[in-house]
């Protein structure tokens, strides 16, 4: 039996400057209907900069919808057209001033794929030079360098709370344990 | 200098069954105005049940919003005035038919503190007794074992693409490891 689900109707609810939402009424594998909230998002990436001395530098932000300031990878959404890596070049020197010329994709997920379509791409930075930050109008970040056993510990005891910040920092944990 | 934004205006947009959304006008530290767009969403819970072989209970479902059939751990959204752990065992029995008494938390995390305020807070569910599966009217869900070393080659092979998902197994398999 297939798990697809047809759009029967799709109503427009919200047309904003990041998300959109709409509603789709849909047909399920039983031919019953029903309704699923969508919003929809551009897409963004993460990335994982990683200093000579192996430090992880992260950022830290308020975020509105959570009252919280956060630490966080630096990341920030894809412009219309963007290649992924090049928003995570551009990203990373607009956020914390460092700059490379290459970026490694360590992997790509949904954050929240029962109501979003939001995709995240992670990748890797090494090799950085020092440059000025120029963050957004609206963004007020602070630039922070910890080790990687640090963050390990942050994450444990609830101090970093950020889902693509988690899996970046896990998985950078594994791969530099095996390399 | 202070980081947070004060909510000048707050203006809703769309009210609807499982999140709503809402746009706020807040003032930046530099007195200047932006506008955040913010869906509100109860919470959730994400359950890795372990069964007594060591295997990872997952579910396969089809995802409306990125059109997909993911692979993830038994989830849900908590219900008004429900503790997250009794959320767990609740979703955890309706979604694979496993019961347990009890479950031990292992961490929670925003998953999009960009745009929204949606908590996540994962769970380890082991003992496991056999029961029947109550999916909602809604929800059409395959069950799937997987081990350890199976579910890890899935995240990196880009077959579980789920975040929360990624977190809980990532986490597990650290904390397996170094029992």
């Amino acid at each position: 039996m297939t798990m697809e689900e047809k759009t029967m109707k799709c109503e427009r609810v919200y047309e904003g400057r990041i998300i959109n939402v709409r509603v789709d009424t849909v047909e399920l594998p039983d031919k019953k209907y029903s309704k699923r909230e969508i919003v929809e998002h551009p897409g963004a990436v993460g990335i994982i900069p990683i200093t000579s001395d192996k430090k992880i530098i992260l950022v830290k932000q308020f975020r509105k919808p959570v009252e919280d300031i956060l630490l966080e990878i630096p990341a920030g959404k894809i412009e219309p057209k963007e290649e992924p890596y090049i928003c995570a070049l551009r990203e990373l020197e607009e956020e914390t001033g460092f700059k490379t010329d290459t970026v490694e994709k360590l992997l790509e997920f949904y954050t929240t794929p029962g109501f979003s379509n939001e995709i995240i791409h992670i990748y890797l930075a090494e090799n950085l030079k020092e440059g000025i930050a120029n963050p957004d109008e609206d963004e007020n970040i602070d630039v922070v360098e910890l080790s990687i056993e640090e963050a390990m510990e942050k994450i444990n005891i609830g101090e970093i709370k950020d889902a693509k910040t988690i899996i970046a920092i896990l998985t950078y944990f594994n791969l530099y344990k095996y390399k």
